[in-house]
Formats: C-alpha cells, structure tokens, sequence
C-alpha cells in the first residue's frame, strides 16, 4: 500500500491505473485484483459499521491519528477504532503479561494499572486473558482509561471470555485494529500488533512473563522504538518471572510500584503528549509555513520517519491544505 | 597504629620512643599509655593462643596475609587468624543477607554457596544468624570452602548459637578478625568489619535484605572497593527483598543461579587469583628490582595503595629483603 501511494499518489490514481503499469510497483498477481476494481458486496459492512458514530476508520493524516505511532518506523496505513478516539493521543503506558499469570500477577497488573490511570496515563494492552485483561481493567477504573489493540477485526472479539470487557472498553476506553473487518485471530498477526502496542506508549511494563511470552516481543519493540522497559521482579524459582528477570539483565528498569514507573515517565516528553487538535490544525501545519519547505528539513523538524511524513502530506493536500511544488517542497496554502 | 609506625619505623622503636615526642603523632592519653609499655598480664593469654598451630596473627606483609585486602584504601594492620590460612588466597565470592531471612533465602543462600565453592570459590560471610550461617555452611560443602570475618575476637564466638558451625569453619574453613582477643560483641565493630568481608572478595552477593539490613554497607563497601555486587530479586511484597530490589535499581546485578555470578567473574582478574607464594617470594617482589625503585612507580605497578605499600615495605625492610635509600627510593637487596 505505502508503495502504491509514493508512485501513484492517492489511492483513486490507483485503481485507475492499468494492471501493467501496477506491475512496476506491486506482484503481478496484486497488480491484477486492484485492477480488477473493488467489490461493493465486500465493503458494504464496513460502510454499514462506519454508520454507527462511536466507530472510526483513521488515516495516517487524521488529526485523532496517535501521534505517538508517527514516529515509529512502520505506523498503520489505517486504524479501525471503537470508542473514545480522543484517547490515542493521551500519554499512555502499556502494560503486558502473561496469559497464565499467578493470583499475585494478576493483582499487581490491575493494582500498576489502576495507579497509573489515577494519574492520567491511558493503559495500553492487547486484551489477552490474564495481564493484559487485568491491566485494562484497572486502566478503565481511573481518568487515564484505557486502549486496547486488537490482533483480530474489531468486529471480532477474542477471546470470547472478554466479550465483556471488550464491551466495556468500547463505551468508556477504546479498542483498535489495523486489521480489515472479519479478519479472524491469525497467529502472525498478534506479534505484529504488539508494535502498535509498544509504540502507542511511553513506555512498557512487562508484570509478569515467562521466556516464551510474547510480552518480551512487545517489550523488544518498545526498546527499538525509544520507548521505556519496566519489568516487575520475583521469585527466581516462578517460570512466570524469568522473562521479567531477563529484561532487567537486559536493562529494563526493575520497578515495585506504580510510582517507580511515573517517576521514570516524568522525564519523557514525546509527541503523544501534543494536546488534541482540531481538524484545521494537523499538528505538522507547526513546521509547515506559507514559504517551501522541503522535506528533510520537515523530517528534522517534526521528529516523523520519512514515510510517515509522505504519507500525511499527501492526505493534507488531498484536503487542499498543502501543495507540493516543484523541487520536492511542500508549502501550505490553507 | 599507622600514624605511629610511618613516624618512627617499628613497633619497637614506637616503645622506645618517649611519650613528648609520641605526641607529636598522637594524642596525649594515647602517648602516655604508649609509653608505659605493655602489661605482659595483658599480653599472655595472646601467646598462648598463638601456641596452638591452627591460630596465628598476619601483619600486612605476611604472604598468606590476604593479598585482595592490600587493594582497599584501609587493610586491617594486623588479622587474626584461625582455621586454613591458604584459603585466605583463594578467589572468593562474599554472600551476605538478613537474619531473618526466609525458608526460601536460607535455601537460595545455601544452593548459591554451594554451587560457587564447587566451582572453587571461597565463600565469604560475617557468621550471622539467618543468610550469614547459611552461606557458610554451602562454601563448606565444596572444595572452595569458607572464610567467616569476626566482629569479636575470634576467642568469643557470636551468636552463641553459631558455635557448632565457628567450630566447623576453625577446622575446615578459616575465621579471621582484625579485633584482639577477649573483644566483646560492640555495634560499632560490625559495619567496620564488613569492609573486610567486601575486600576479600571478587564479588558480593546480597540474597535477602530489608532496606536496614547491614548488607547494604556490606555492598556499598563492595562498590567502593571496585568489587561486584549481585542481589537476588523475589517478591515486590515482601520486606525482605526490598534491599535487594535497591541495590538492582542503583545498578547491581539481578542473579537467578549461581551461574550469572560465575559468569560474571569469569571476567575478573584481581590481585587475589595471585598464586600461593612462599615467604621469600612476596607478590611485592615481582615490581622491586634490584635497581632502586620510587613509591609512586611501586603504587601504579602493584596496584596497592600508599598507605599498604609502606606497611608491606617497612615489613619486608624489617625482615631484611628492602632496602629503604636516601630520596625515598627502594631496593630488592636479598
């Protein structure tokens, strides 16, 4: 998709264009499908569940868009969302674990979770059973609330058991997905969303992890990602801490209590904490000035990957508020 | 002591040297007391100790004197000694904690111990209640064995209850303390004696701490020294490893087997893996050349500090191995 975009420009151009000239760009094979033009039948529930106001489709260039994803290397094209949209630019924390995870675990994911709501952080989590459940739940007691990224469609709530708390994370926090309506669990999708996890955060709390786990993925990807690793300690002889345990050998910073981890976040300053802004105010508009710009310059200024940037220009001038020139500079005119 | 024996040579010229000029050096209570020689009623009891040929006294330019304690900035001037003096060379890992440690922290200290004797590292512990007396009784099992540092005199066992194991340590092991003979149990002779815990060893394990455990002045000893220190994580919950969770957060290493510390030495390579040497063979010989030779230079080649270099030199001076030369120089001349 990101490929189609930088050669063709919008995705209209795109399915106007020949099979033959995709083919230079993408595998014949796609090349071919896009060609082939879109099915209404396929797309119709998803402009049927766009209908109801509490759903959302966001793209790159939408001011509701997580900043905080913009300066990750691979942010999603598009984001299903459920919810309370005006979440994903809060200042959040992620809080991951186990799915078997001990009485003590569990208590400790809620306990960090809810302290971290009370003041303000938004709780990011994969709504997995165990951690994960916990820690939405104690997200979702406090003003910070709660997000949760979803590895399936949005209209496919898994596992089961949480069909519940999905319910309630969709009135009072919100749950997103990259994946397309319908898309069922598949296993490569959900170490692929725990990027979106990590990077959505200021940092990531990994409570309770054996090595398996595939929290220590989560946590991997908010290492590379500049974001903080916290791990909670224990028993060294408990198959559920030695993950915790290898990431604070790594560097993760061993913390008891929620305060340990606000203090640590205290000295961060990142995109996700720009307020919310109106739609006439995308917050690149601040680099963006009435002279030419180009884009190096905007990538310094902005902090955003190259791509990201590229992809955001080109919504903003699909909405008419940016013209790129010749030269490859960009200026706004609106 | 130092004072006196840098100002006027030997313990004998001290004596001879009248209580005016002792002054100079001292105060005067001291200088007066100095002065009226020694009680040989005070005295006997010393030598008689001294007759049993598992007891002896080291001066700091003993060969068997530990060499690892000449590297810190304050080694004791004289130790006392009873038990397998050769252990006091050997490679050694200190294991220290509270003592009211857990059923768990007495098996992780025990497990831990043994494993690093069987390895051939000498355990290292202060022969307290609890992670102490554990420790211990793990380095006995192996061949590296144990050395238990005394906060009394070694004639006064504390706490009682330990007797059965100062007796195994006086046969199979080594005690040693810097305090004479007859001295009780003081509060203040306790941290003191935990920097010599610290210097004898390449590392120091912390197993279970409260946050007022002296183990923390056992590890910031360890710190200070240049050592390693290493702590055992558990429970957030538990009061008994919130010392240990201090010591990760400041930078110790979090260990889950005995095998983390041994890697971790693996790397070191400090004065004290020198060999066992034969009394004619001081380790200090092998930078004093038959060519006269400047304090300085001896400091930067040995790696000891001023103050253990001149107590070594004035020892090896006395035992008529050195020859101390006009403008502070010195010369191997035996």
């Amino acid at each position: 998709m990101r490929r189609l975009l930088q050669a063709f420009g919008t995705p209209a151009h795109v399915f106007a264009t020949p099979a033959h000239t995709l083919k230079q760009v993408v595998q014949p094979a796609v090349a071919q499908a896009i060609a082939q033009g879109w099915d209404e039948a396929v797309l119709a529930p998803t402009f049927i569940w766009l209908e109801d106001p509490n759903n959302a489709i966001l793209t790159l260039a939408d001011p509701d868009y997580p900043q905080a994803l913009l300066n990750i290397p691979d942010p999603p094209l598009l984001l299903y969302v459920k919810g309370r949209r005006e979440l994903l630019n809060r200042p959040a924390l992620a809080i991951v674990g186990s799915r078997n995870a001990t009485t003590q675990g569990l208590s400790n994911a809620e306990a960090f979770a809810q302290a971290a709501s009370a003041a303000g952080l938004c709780i990011v989590s994969g709504m997995a059973h165990g951690i994960d459940a916990a820690a939405h739940r104690g997200g979702l007691r406090g003003p910070g609330s709660s997000i949760a990224v979803i590895g399936t469609g949005l209209d496919k709530v898994y596992p089961a058991a949480n069909r519940e708390l999905a319910h309630q994370l969709a009135q009072e926090g919100v749950l997103i997905s990259e994946f397309s309506l319908g898309t069922p669990p598949l296993a490569a999708n959900f170490p692929r969303r725990n990027r979106i996890i990590s990077g959505l955060s200021l940092g990531c709390l990994v409570v309770e992890a054996s090595l398996q786990s595939g929290s220590l993925i989560t946590a991997r990807m908010a290492l590379e990602q500049g974001r903080e690793v916290f791990a909670i300690p224990g028993s060294i002889h408990a198959p559920q801490t030695k993950g915790c345990h290898y990431l604070i050998k790594q560097g993760a910073k061993l913390v008891e209590c929620a305060q340990d981890v606000l203090e640590e976040l205290g000295r961060f300053d990142t995109v996700a904490e720009l307020p919310a802004t109106a739609p006439e105010d995308h917050p690149l508009y601040a680099h963006l000035g009435f002279d030419p710009v180009d884009m190096d310059s905007l990538c310094q200024q902005s902090g955003l990957t190259i791509e990201a940037l590229s992809a955001i220009l080109l919504q903003l001038e699909l909405d008419g508020g940016v013209a790129a020139l010749p030269g490859g500079l960009y200026q706004r005119i609106a």
